[in-house]
């Protein structure tokens, strides 16, 4: 299949917060960000695919700062890489100043989406070439969480997690 | 005040149509779009005037085709042209189509806004500096539509509306 | 077709304003307000045609005044004008005093929808006979307004819109 | 106080089943009606006694018939008697053929709200003057209620529930 | 059918009050907590006939004291009674103070459920043997409650319901 | 601080799947799910802590096994293990056979938590003691994924990550 780059998958929903998004401190309630996430970065799974996709798993999820009742969000997905029919989506959360208009990084997240096809069963994706140089980053960085999410499933061998293991060691 | 182009209150707002978002016969409601369209809308206005945006109207919401369950649906709006306090957003509603990655032209509409301080008082905005021929376009109907409303609403004469009786006349 | 009254499809709805439907500074949220008219609006469209309805398009919607949270909103849609297929809802939103129970205008729309068959071709619609004298006042615009949509959309040409034209000339 | 007529707090809230409010084999969900029904009671207690109220108690809903997916409900709300502080709110619910318009009755709810003040102490309201022969008899049954739910909870001794023991003697 | 328990239908449904969930005094909305309710008590009619169910009435809602914004509130419904094919469920809703963990009683309410097959047909549920003292005490008002609902639908005369007679002679 | 058990924060939250909560192929939507997740956790973390808890992030969600519309889902979250201010929270995710009554595991979901005072100040929280093997399982792992988030957030040298590196060396 014909590689493709992170860019063509990127999504970008720019969203407010509205008061039935909080939390009782009115701030942008976690399980709401999570929802939006999740959208986002399923269109970026498809994007990249053009299938269906599934959320298979939900990894560093970092809360950085509360977002506060009346901000404008921007949630950034694109796909960092692919194995054989999943796709790893990196995505950025941002939020803006409404006086300067600066945006500064609120949140990211890691979402595992599976490519599928009409009966559910898994469909082979394009592979990703990474770009910039937070892409690289980023690309290799995917393959260390591949092995470590395998070796917590007890699915691959701490020993044969040699990405991970030369952490360590 | 320094003039602005449009591209700087560029606001996208990709999202997936779920269940919950539907008419009975499984498209996107129309309210739902409508909702969607503001949200984004006023995000374009928040970022021209960098103030508090209030709607004033809604005008030219062309609902050409219906968009289905399941749909990846963009919006893109942009502040059109600038009056005194006043903002005209331009919105352009685009369908994915998932197999072929096309995108198709689902929707129009034209919201207006009117920039506001903390109590209520209507501030000055910066103008708008078209780029684009598409944007010059929209800037100079702007005008007519301005005109129109005013008409309409028994504040201006029909005669004085220049722009617009030249349409006619 | 047996022509109806506007009053026929008269659709009221009445609901409060709860924080779930509020922007962030405690004010019925804009697109909220769009949905509810749209909601209240189709069905005055069905009660007119006895079919089902598809929003076609949203014009003139005023935002008089906002509308604070815990409110008593009423909605008022009346069938204005009907055309071939296409039938012009008007909107009337009314906030009510808690404590007077006096209502007061907070809001104006004009609605269109298409009637359509179960395969989404359109039917023909019954005419209006409109009876006071604000129907009256609202029949005889809704044909202006339908020549300046569809001279806005290039559906016709300037001259030939002759109840439009003669505001003008 | 000066007496009102039930009818001057009739509140009328029509609106249509969409996918979001139905349960999984396409009915409008329980829960959904019964929070539209405490909306539109709230509103007439809110109508009949000029003051904020607060949902008392539930009484006597009964599910007479599923209302499916599409369907126009209009849900109507009248204070039926008043006590001292307390009103009973009667509902009835009716759903709208498309093709024929006749309304057939899908549910009957009977809610109670208390008056209260702004630091929620019970305030006196008007008492009710019923005209219609459903009204009056809504209004002399609604006493026999009072006094059974006094008895269930313990406030009065069964002896003392005069009108409702008369039905058992 | 083997009877079973009350405990055997046990439903826990433990959330928070977010502000989408309130009115507009920052308490949770009745209409919500209702909903709540409902799906707490259909899970519960659920487990104990291991059918599908629909909501026949709601009765004995008492609205004993608000719960106000951020509050944990914990539903929990059983099974307190089966008739033939008709399942009472008695619903206890708790709030619980953080600092201290106390739980403290803020509502009851009784929600009546019946059994049904693919085509809606009532089918028949197991009978129910009572444990604890408040097991007992709740199936036996239930039979009470039971006539006391015929009586008032003018489905059984007042002296055939014998339980409910005792109350008053 | 006297030290609590996992079974102390034990949080159930036992809900259905409506068709507002699927995705367009009828499941249960990933957002809607993780929402779900955080409100459960966030009750555990604040009745191990008995203080506000803000979400700090989400790792190591498994989604199994998609969960159909019409379903029962029970969700489960404990504190696994504190740490100075923070508290690991695992959480269960079942689904209920309606015939049998048999629940299969769905969903696997790790979210950490920060104990804060009324100032957003993160406070201490009492450490955990597992019981069952487990919870002791799962107290022993929370030291590793403590570990490897501080790992790779740059807060940790590897080398110093004794717990975990034991696992590749």
């Amino acid at each position: 299949m014909t590689p493709k780059h992170p860019s063509e998958s990127l999504t970008v929903l720019t969203d407010l917060v509205l008061p039935s998004e909080t939390n009782h401190i009115n701030n942008l309630f976690g399980g709401e960000l999570l929802a939006r996430m999740d959208r986002a970065a399923s269109i970026a799974g498809q994007r990249h695919s053009r299938c269906i996709t599934v959320t298979a798993s939900v990894n560093h999820v970092a809360f950085a700062k509360p977002i506060s009742l009346g901000s404008v969000v921007t949630i950034e997905a694109k796909v960092s890489r692919a194995f054989r029919s999943s796709m790893e989506v990196y995505i950025d959360v941002w939020v803006e100043d409404r006086i300067s208009g600066i945006k500064t990084k609120a949140n990211e997240a890691i979402y595992t989406f599976v490519a599928v096809d009409e009966n559910g069963k898994p469909v082979e994706v394009a592979p990703i070439i990474p770009e910039t140089e937070l892409e690289k980053k980023r690309y290799d960085a995917a393959l260390r969480r591949k092995q470590l999410s395998l070796v917590l499933a007890g699915k691959m061998k701490p020993e044969e997690a040699t990405e991970l293991k030369a952490l360590f060691v």
